[in-house]
């Protein structure tokens, strides 16, 4: 590799700063960065490898949108508005064609919501995709994933199942594909309205990464709570009740990663609130079940109570 | 691996918050974070890659220390004051051994610099170490690289060239050995107080991690500036000396990296005012030449003006 070329790398993450906020972006030790008053700073981080977390000849813009998409999910979760993006980057070796596409898709969904890149490293290596974002929000309207009561009805935005469908698609398990599908994989929409409107409101929220069951798990031991899922109410696209209906797989949509939507709990009293503050187009939401005092998780299917033991992607015994 | 295995990671690196400003640490979507008011928030982020930035069978505790020492340096060259990290690691096992040994070495670090580990994200992959520090400290008082002047002293901390000859004998390439020279390379201490006492005294500052040619070369072209080095005041260990004095080899202090001292510059009435700040104990620094208003790094020795051309360290024609 050619000094041209590590400058070349340089050159596609600089851009100006759109925020106000941001005092000093890449170029010195450290950015130096503004949050209002009044706010506290909520900070994620996500990485996704080669091999692992996506197919090695995967489209680069789609890398590039994913990454960034991610971390912007984990701060819709907690009501925040996104702000700022630090990159690690680790490449086997610096092809600009590759480079430029995966700016391309970061940059794209980065100024769809105002986020500025502040910062980097850049390093040779097993191809390794690593964001931090950052973001704010009131501290008493932050969202946690601990506060959900009995009684409270338990919403998720959008469907459910879609991006373990369009992985199956991608492996060639089925013998139909759906490109919408998949591109609910390559290229999920945080839902950065959605978490900015739940502020103050919702009791708890968390966004499905690694299935619903897994991630209102998590909402239900923070809480100390149990939950009744109604299997009826289940948002499903066209494509994921076409594949239960197929293959009899109903858990698909309950323990499928990747989907990026939030899950949340709402008192009675915040739904009007919610249909109010959502600007028109927002993503939809539907109620799917009811937080119970009696602890574990359950779904009515059929007229029968199911128990759905906790479980979901996890990192270290995953056979992708 | 299993999920018991998953859940022994998490273990490893979720301990109570030290600082009062730490709203929420590890365990929902993001961490909250609470900055003084009056301060802007420095961020930086930095990787570590096996094979390139360390041996594969490297001590995992120096490790830990290494990775978060190389970040608190770049923050310390900001003059921030350290309060918060996040950790993507990406490792090909779960070894507990490993992941306990490499937890001490970056928590005993952090307690030193009261930072609180607040997030992060475990994957598996190739063995990959990338970690984000946040620090603060009040907008007007930073340490950029973009303000020495003409006239101004060239200060830096420590000694220069030590972890560059460290990594010599840990290649084997010398037939003699200093563990206190190695060590320089494998835990640098990253020069957080002195950063701390510069605030709204230097011109420019950066830290020494690509070589003290590369770094002050990024002052000088920030600034719009050249200098002049004395090699007689170069702060040099016996053991860099005695490699000098060995191979002739006399540009190793100038451009070896991983040193993590800081670069400084500042007015003459500055100097006194730094004596006078920094506490009994603290990292010593030594003058080393001039800013100059004519463009280009020079270096006097032996009653000879050598121009020193802008090289150093860079992560994609680097043979490491």
């Amino acid at each position: 590799m050619s000094v041209d070329e590590f400058d070349l790398i340089r050159r596609f993450f600089r851009r100006s700063a759109v925020r106000s906020q941001t005092r000093l972006g890449v170029g010195d030790d450290a950015a130096l960065l503004n949050p209002p008053p009044g706010q506290v700073l909520a900070a994620t981080v996500d990485t996704m490898v080669a091999g692992v977390h996506f197919f090695p000849d995967a489209d680069p813009a789609a890398l590039g949108h994913k990454l960034l998409a991610v971390n912007l999910s984990d701060l819709a979760a907690m009501g925040a508005e996104p702000a700022w993006a630090l990159l690690a980057l680790t490449l086997p070796d610096a092809a600009p064609e590759w480079l430029g596409a995966f700016a391309e898709g970061l940059f794209a969904l980065a100024e769809r919501h105002r986020v500025d890149l502040v910062g980097g490293d850049t390093t040779r290596g097993p191809l390794t995709l690593s964001l931090q974002a950052l973001g704010w929000v009131p501290e008493e309207q932050a969202l946690r994933r601990c506060g959900a009561r009995p009684g409270d009805g338990i919403y998720v935005s959008g469907t459910l199942g879609d991006a373990a469908l369009g992985l199956k698609m991608l492996r060639g398990e089925l013998d139909w594909r759906d490109e919408a599908v998949i591109e609910r994989l390559l290229r999920p929409r945080p839902r950065v309205v959605l978490g900015l409107s739940l502020r103050g409101l919702a009791h708890a929220c968390i966004d499905v990464s690694d299935g619903l069951v897994a991630d209102l798990g998590h909402i239900l031991s923070a809480s100390g709570v149990g939950a009744i899922l109604e299997w009826e109410s289940l948002p499903l696209s066209a494509a994921v009740r076409r594949y239960v209906a197929d293959t009899g797989d109903w858990r698909l949509p309950l323990s499928g990663g990747d989907d990026y939507e939030l899950c949340f709990t709402l008192p009675e009293a915040a739904v009007r609130v919610l249909q109010q503050r959502l600007p028109a187009g927002a993503v939809a939401w539907h109620r799917i079940g009811t937080i119970q005092k009696e602890q574990g998780l359950r779904i009515n299917k059929g007229g029968r109570a199911i128990s759905l033991p906790p479980a979901g992607y996890r990192h270290f015994h995953h056979d992708e």
